[in-house]
């Protein structure tokens, strides 16, 4: 199970999660002028980013949107980014956030857990319900990948939906107890199944009760940094700094510009911030 | 405003949304043998179903997954299809289903509202909350497009969260209520809105309910055919045969299978399987 594999890398390098959300606008001029092709300079941003950091997190995820939004040559990045962490023996999550009805789902299924776009996890939305998560199973049993389902967001708006009132329970709650079902099924040797959740870490008055509640689902947590959560929220969601990872973008691979010297030393910043977030995470 | 074009081509046309999810299965042998590259081979498909039904139908539907199952090449597919719908002065749906955070549903609107995969009108999914939707409505304003929100879909798993019970409503009525309140900055002359929802065929019994509570906002029908709706329940969702659209995709480009003639006359029963559809919608 891969879960295993992710759990161990956290284990051993921390819970960080390095979001490559790369806006053309985050990139240093010294390499605007050095490609000419879109493909090339998003690719080779996070080339950078990726080299900087291997040894310091366990894991990226590549934001689909900031790829998307580009094109046949953002896709083209966005395929090389996949493939050039994965083949330096990293992991990563491809936040697609996809969902449909099963037919659909098979294809997506087929698009991000194989070929060109090939990701060890990706983000799936379960407003469809269910049998719109069925299609991602099979490849999460025999190849090898992961899920991470939206529960709670970190966004404001989760509330209009996520947080409406069912007997008592959120329907995040009612999600996730449905969702806990499934992951039971894919449980891996370190108490933690293959189908984790999304949950955020800006709204932290039901941390505690969450990481209970679903004790052995892996968290992907969004909503540090830039968007307002602090290591000390995003540590409630953890077990002994493990059990979950919290994700960082433009507060890592844009910190740089905060900085007099930023453009010629952004590798340096970008590892800078990551050590830092790292630091405060731990002291959470 | 978008709707009133729509809203005109179903006056002309009747309301039938022709679906391009083109599985490599449905493709018949004559076109395998002709196109050496998958790119190649779902475009020219797509290219002779739509030089087709031009004259039948107001809009094509193109169901994404489809093509991102392919990687890069895929992707090139669904670029040209979309391109050579808009070229022939027909209209588009990209059925995408994204749903994000602000600034990534900025990069998602982007992506589909402009360059290689701009369409006329996409589908989002609302799990995130209403500032999920927020950043597609600059284009529905100022760009002539247009949304159709997902509120209750046409798969089973549909029960699993939209017919949650909050108060004595379904979630999908507290998300159908809110998205009424949107719709309602970007009405067109014809009535209608430029936000519309997905609402699927299947689930009739409040057919008539939702078409009153919801009678400025215009339906996008799927589960038709294939799926097991039929011409009477989707009619149920129109009003004097417009205000929605009815979406049939294997029903119609995988229908020659099921004649001994079919691979070598399959444009005549594509053209066939729309009329045959259109038919039974007016009877419903």
């Amino acid at each position: 199970m891969i879960i295993d594999r992710l759990y161990e890398e956290v284990n051993k390098k921390g819970s960080i999660c390095l979001g490559l959300d790369t806006d053309i606008s985050y990139i240093p001029d010294k390499l605007k002028k050095k490609y000419d092709s879109v493909s090339e300079l998003l690719f080779q941003f996070n080339r950078t980013v990726i080299d900087e950091t291997l040894d310091l997190v366990p894991i990226y995820k590549v934001q689909i949107a900031f790829y998307e939004a580009y094109g046949i040559e953002g896709m083209k990045a966005y395929r090389d980014t996949l493939r050039y962490i994965r083949n330096n023996k990293s992991m990563v999550i491809g936040d697609v956030k996809r969902g449909d009805i099963s037919s659909t789902g098979k294809m997506y299924a087929k698009a991000h857990f194989s070929g060109d776009f090939e990701c060890d996890f990706i983000t799936v939305n379960p407003y469809m319900g269910m049998d719109s998560i069925e299609p991602y199973l099979e490849y999460v049993q025999e190849a090898n990948k992961g899920l991470f389902v939206l529960l709670r967001t970190s966004n404001k708006g989760a509330e209009d939906i996520q947080y409406l009132n069912v007997k008592g329970y959120k329907v995040y709650n009612w999600v996730g107890d449905k969702i806990k079902e499934i992951a039971g099924n894919y449980m891996g040797r370190c108490g933690y199944s293959s189908v984790g959740v999304v949950v955020g870490a800006t709204h932290t008055d039901e941390g505690a009760n969450l990481r209970k509640r679903y004790e052995n689902m892996f968290f992907l947590i969004p909503g540090y940094g830039a968007q307002g959560g602090k290591g000390r929220e995003a540590a409630l969601y953890l077990k002994n700094g493990n059990g979950g990872i919290v994700n960082s973008s433009r507060g890592i691979i844009a910190d740089y510009k905060n900085y007099e010297d930023g453009e010629e030393r952004f590798e340096y910043y970008v590892r800078q911030a990551v050590l830092l977030m790292k630091e405060d995470i731990r002291n959470g």
